[in-house]
């Protein structure tokens, strides 16, 4: 069964957008009385039934709800520094949406490859995720500076960890990583990785430095990889 | 340093190919005197030094070669469904290049939605990520049909899984696996996921059923997933 996206779930009857009831009509071919599911990105789940099929505004009845409660789940927070290549992005939005993970910030540093990043893209690439993988949460996008990322998280309960190539002896590897809150953030270098100044500040508020073994990984390959790890850990 | 690769690594001073010169002299610029690392894919990794900058003909000379003994490592074998993209094809071989992998198979399942795979070039894109992460063995790289899998791999010694999304009570959840042996072999489904007689003849081959969590992942990302979890269970 298909999964759309729907922003406002509270109604029981509505109007799918346009975009969505073109893809209903035209590539899918559902019928009138077929089921779908709906989520709108902040934990609800909904069952419909197509009421009429219109070319580019399908109306559907909601049939159940389901809350997806995330507050006492993990949280992954991936602070990532943008690629140079958008597509590396991109293909990583997408796929830590599959996995799982609750907020992506895109963190402007010293070596950044990059300083601008289309938001608007990666957004409508999460929701696609979040559609194909009929998740619940979209997670949150933002783009910062390093300095801002360490002041607004500053605050928040969490693990927190930064990855570094250089100074592995100083580093604890993710395999021996012991999570002792529930949540998570990890910040993960450009190609030309952190400075020392930047691992530096990261420490005074209280990240450790991590290592994620003896292969230097791409950024967006990193992150992943830390995405997966902590999925994992979920799991055990 | 950057990284090239060469097939043959036995003689001491030898020319570089067309294409890995180009690279040298118009993306990189380096001169005589510049020191490159360069793989065979088969375990050597060589440090060279440049003496000649020709356009498409550079010489270089070993100064030193490192041999990287695989027999003794973990070796993870990956055998997926190509998917109908070949781009998400092309994404798993550079990331699980990157991870570590050392065989990936492309198994032609009943539901798989790509009966062809093109060997060539995702060949080319596994020599990249070699070169791009400085690794030393290039992974074998096959296509065939799920029986011939099968029975290619009956006598191999290693942990054999399979993952299946249907009847996850009858399944290992992926954090439970404990390994027993030194390599394992993951097999990864179509999206329409394997038959249940394929299943079945997995077991019969040894395979044991793994889930992979309650989500369900795209081809790719349960290929990538799992060679994140293998890659992680060896820094352990």
């Amino acid at each position: 069964m298909p999964c759309f996206f729907q922003e406002n779930l509270s109604q029981d009857s509505f109007t799918l957008s346009s975009e969505e009831s073109k893809h209903i009509t035209k590539s899918l071919r559902l019928k009138a009385g077929d089921y779908i599911w709906i989520t709108d990105g902040k934990g609800t789940l909904a069952k419909a039934v197509l009421t009429n099929i219109f070319r580019d505004a399908c109306t559907v009845a909601i049939t159940e709800r389901v809350f997806d409660d995330k507050s006492k789940q993990k949280q992954l927070h991936l602070a990532v520094a943008p690629t140079k290549n958008p597509d590396r992005m991109e293909w990583l939005v997408e796929k830590a949406v599959e996995i799982g993970v609750s907020q992506i910030s895109f963190i402007i540093c010293d070596h950044s490859e990059r300083k601008n990043v289309d938001m608007n893209r990666l957004q409508r690439i999460a929701i696609a995720a979040l559609k194909q993988s009929k998740g619940t949460w979209i997670p949150k996008l933002k783009a910062l500076s390093f300095s801002q990322f360490l002041q607004e998280n500053s605050e928040t309960v969490a693990d927190k960890f930064i990855a570094y190539c250089d100074d592995k002896a100083q580093s604890i590897e993710i395999s021996n990583i012991r999570y002792q809150q529930k949540d998570a953030i990890f910040l993960i270098g450009p190609e030309g990785d952190f400075t020392s100044q930047e691992v530096q500040a990261a420490k005074e508020h209280h990240f450790q430095q991590i290592s994620l073994g003896e292969k230097t990984l791409r950024t967006e390959t990193a992150a992943l990889f830390v995405t997966c790890c902590f999925a994992l850990s979920i799991l055990t």
